[in-house]
């Protein structure tokens, strides 16, 4: 998506060489009608997908997957970080592992939003090493629900984890792909 | 809003006396169709306060927060619950009170992204005794914007926070206010 592109050369801060800040408009604060854009571009990508259901996990997955939810006319589930919380019956659960927090935390959905019918589109704001995204595919594959694809709008290509699951023969499409990623230099997928 | 009165009746679970669950609707799972209803209406009741920004705290208020963003075209900034996260620079902070989970916990947002030429509508999905409001509106006054009003989606009335805020000559809409919750009877204020 060129005007992701764009936006992120324009207004994302690259710090201490790894973290792209995108704050200004991805999370933190919203563009609303810039992640509304984005949710109309992953309609247009999986519109074919015959997608019933978006799931995606809080805090900063929850707009983007929102807008998309949107335009594709589905309900949305976003997964809680922490099973404790207001969960009563039984849940799917996944455990994630954080490079940026160097811990595991787990990842919980409530069994009563997805059934075995249900065509899932995963979606977050991120795609690096693909911890996060495993875990709700984990979470979908419990469910018995079939996964139509896995979305974000940002891809770190550099970290492998889309490539990872495109080998598995899982759909990924990303709205912007980074492939090199040096202080204020960054390199998109062409 | 009628429809959600109607909703909160249909679809709720009361819980422990005390908890009211919409997990099936209002978070967890997101009823994409019915949370954009609920925008619109956010959108007519503050059509005349000159709205600049939303402003809400993560992770359940985002959806309606965004939705709500969508109808009055403006941006939308959640707070972060811990200070720590991917915060450059200064920021913005309040000590919150959880009834919930028992404990204190911080809220905070980048201070680039509010200004004091905002005029602030503050949104999340439940007013109870008004804590994570307190919090919000704390951060508003620290950026130096003003204060439109506050909004939630269900406002808990028994608990007094809304009416607080009220008395203190702060607008507060909210789109269902239940005055009374015994076991399955829930009573809305007319």
């Amino acid at each position: 998506m060129k005007a992701l592109e764009e936006k992120i050369l324009a207004e994302g801060k690259v710090c201490s060489g790894d973290i792209l800040l995108v704050g200004g408009f991805l999370n933190q604060r919203i563009d609303t009608d810039f992640i509304f854009q984005m949710g109309k571009e992953i309609r247009d990508l999986f519109a074919d997908a015959r997608v019933t259901k978006i799931v995606t996990v809080e805090a900063s997955g929850i707009a983007i997957a929102l807008a998309a939810a949107y335009y594709l006319k589905v309900p949305m589930v976003f997964a809680k970080k922490s099973s404790a919380k207001n969960f009563f019956g039984d849940v799917y659960k996944a455990s994630v592992h954080s490079y940026t927090h160097g811990k595991d935390y787990e990842i919980a959905i409530s069994s009563e939003f997805l059934s075995p019918e249900d065509r899932i589109l995963v979606i977050d704001d991120f795609l690096a090493t693909g911890e996060a995204m495993e875990g709700l595919a984990e979470i979908v594959k419990q469910s018995g629900a079939e996964l139509a694809g896995l979305c974000a709008a940002i891809e770190k290509g550099y970290q492998g984890g889309g490539d990872a699951f495109r080998a598995r023969g899982i759909r990924v499409e990303s709205l912007a792909i980074i492939d090199e990623m040096n202080g204020e230099n960054i390199k998109f997928r062409s």
